[in-house]
């Protein structure tokens, strides 16, 4: 039996440069990946899109034979699949040469004697970082494979292991939020910031969504509100004194709603006072925008870091910490995943949950650019463009 | 009935200046506190030292009439007490003048009828920050004091509520600290720093000593080791790579012990790697002595700051948040202690815990300085003056 990868994906900035490149696993092991020449499309696809071809004993792979740039040491090769083994080996961090890639869904085409938590038809994405997605076909062993519904569009799927969960868990483990609370980040059209927004939106919670400036500032907008974005505000903003007014303390949101009870013409002065301080504040830059979440988080809230585009530190005041007992934290998926490694129920409560929002029409896959395989130096390209708000997706 | 304040403690350079002068509260209700013209004394002391005298009606208090540098603005004032009245007011934040001090002891003199939890010849010290110390006697509501036992020396309890509070909460509630483990600190010659050191040795916790470097360095090393310091080290020693030596991992441990089990005479080369990471690092200064602190921290460790002598915010890479997890947090005794105030029980214990250390000569009293009333200034001014390492004591 066979494995049927539909898409595989090609993870943007940040990963490519750090782990895609920094760190790949090749794993041989009873299930077998397997590529066939199908065009991934849009929306949800059946079955039927799959030839089942003849038996796959070679793999195509977006290979790097030393770290660096991803233009300069990526290469695509054919490369022979190992037999399936009935004994299991453990995955190992291979030297380069490796191939690249942590996100992608794959079909599972065939299993071994002794595996039993995937089966064929399955679709399935990486546990873990480093698994090396981009290739046509690969045997893996079930503990790298993590089983995700089918009745998802294969982008969804594609996408879903990194930046959905990410925006996920930073909203669920560190501050107990509830609906009316207010999230601020910065990033906000990152794929993590665009998960944050709409996972948020669903729970009620309103997010102060913080973008840098660009020529396309009020498209960008719309589509972000549209998301169910509270607010969309440039980063030299959060520095005035007026954004000040978005964050009056509850008891004055209180008066406020009163008095706006029998004037609905200054409805929109007044609403923009009634969101309490933000809870949670999620960083995804570090340096001076970092700074400024900070300064309007409520005392006793929770700076949560996962990137740092703008290679700078974290700078946090003495008195933030002693006086405002502001919480100064990171995360990072891929440890999350290791850690609860023995906790399958809460990887899979996980991945109901954002399949429930797909499907429901309140998480959206983010908006893709597909590229042939064989094109994938204009994706690598692509993903180190700045401004780009479309992810890069290795169709095969 | 009266009260006797035995000590009144002239708070180091960090309260004197942000807090003693800048939020008192003058509070009138229930509790009456009552000067006598007594000296404080070192080691227990007996209730026959103090006299009863007549009914006290008046208190010689130290002032300050605006915000500012304390040798300029606090005055000595002799005013006259107000009645015990039978109906609570609550305490409020005045304006100055008012009275300075956070920190000291007294003896209950008399109390109002409707005073439930503290009784005359009770040794009291503030609950909260800004009771306003510095004064020969006073009227306060009972919600503002906490009774302490009168078997540890004056100035044991005088310097009880801050410091040692400080030090032992921060012990307590941040990461679960097992005998073996090891916390690193900066400051470590400060009041906090010494009870750090004296709790973390009772619990069988190594500490790691930052200090500054300075013309008595040797014998402060050896007074902190007396203490049950582990490792006492200059700021500097922190940047270089032998310092790495100090935090093998704990399977090093094993292996070391091991090997040193039949060659004794290397011993000290050994003990040297012996030691884990810091679970827990604790930071009264900020800037880079605090990012340096970071930098050994275990991952998943914590680094609280209670105080920024170096008036530089903490600086943290953004890699340390996320990929070691290092968690980043505040903390502030007299926030604790509002927090807690439907807490009696967590109070007490704590109380009865840093006595039970004191009585077993576990937890020393800080050097101190004792200064008569009338030469406040000189105290002030000590007060102010860098490497001093003594507390400066008004008595009275």
């Amino acid at each position: 039996m066979e494995v049927w990868p539909l898409a595989r994906v090609l993870s943007r900035i940040l990963s490519l440069k750090k782990s895609a490149c920094g760190g790949a696993l090749v794993t041989t092991s009873p299930s077998r990946f397997l590529s066939s020449g199908t065009t991934v499309l849009q929306g949800n696809v059946s079955r039927s899109y799959f030839s089942t071809g003849p038996p796959v004993t070679e793999s195509t792979d977006l290979v790097y034979s030393s770290h660096g740039d991803p233009s300069q040491v990526v290469q695509l090769e054919t490369r022979k699949l190992p037999e399936l083994k009935a004994k299991r080996t453990y995955a190992i961090l291979p030297d380069p040469p490796a191939v690249g890639g942590n996100e992608g869904v794959g079909q599972v085409l065939e299993v071994g004697s002794q595996v039993q938590t995937v089966k064929v038809g399955d679709w399935v994405i990486p546990r873990d970082a480093g698994l090396g997605t981009w290739r046509t076909a690969a045997v893996f062993s079930e503990d790298d494979l993590v089983t995700v519904p089918s009745d998802i569009s294969i982008l969804s799927a594609a996408t879903l292991g990194v930046n959905p969960c990410t925006a996920f868990r930073m909203l669920s483990d560190f501050e107990s939020l509830m609906p009316g609370d207010t999230v601020i980040q910065n990033a906000a059209n990152s794929g993590v910031g665009q998960a944050v927004i709409q996972i948020a939106a669903a729970k009620g919670v309103h997010t102060i969504n913080v973008v840098r400036d660009r020529p396309d500032l009020q498209q960008l907008t719309d589509r972000l509100r549209a998301m169910g974005a509270t607010y969309v505000i440039k980063e030299e903003m959060l520095r005035k004194p007026e954004i000040k007014d978005i964050f009056k303390a509850v008891h004055k949101k209180k008066t406020k709603r009163k008095a706006t009870a029998n004037n609905n013409l200054n409805n929109t002065v007044y609403l923009i006072q009634v969101y309490p301080k933000p809870k949670l504040a999620l960083n995804g830059v570090g340096g001076k925008s970092a700074t400024e979440l900070l300064r309007h988080l409520q005392t006793g809230g929770t700076m949560v870091t996962y990137g740092g585009m703008a290679k700078q530190p974290v700078t946090v005041p003495v008195s933030a910490l002693i006086f405002k007992d502001v919480k100064v934290r990171g995360f990072w998926v891929t440890q999350w995943k290791r850690d609860n490694k023995q906790n399958e129920e809460a990887l899979h409560f996980m991945l109901k949950e954002l399949c429930t929002l797909i499907r429901a029409g309140k998480l959206s896959t983010p908006s893709c650019t597909e590229v042939g395989m064989k094109d994938f130096h204009k994706a690598l390209d692509n993903a180190m463009k700045p401004y780009i708000s479309s992810k890069q997706i290795l169709v095969m």
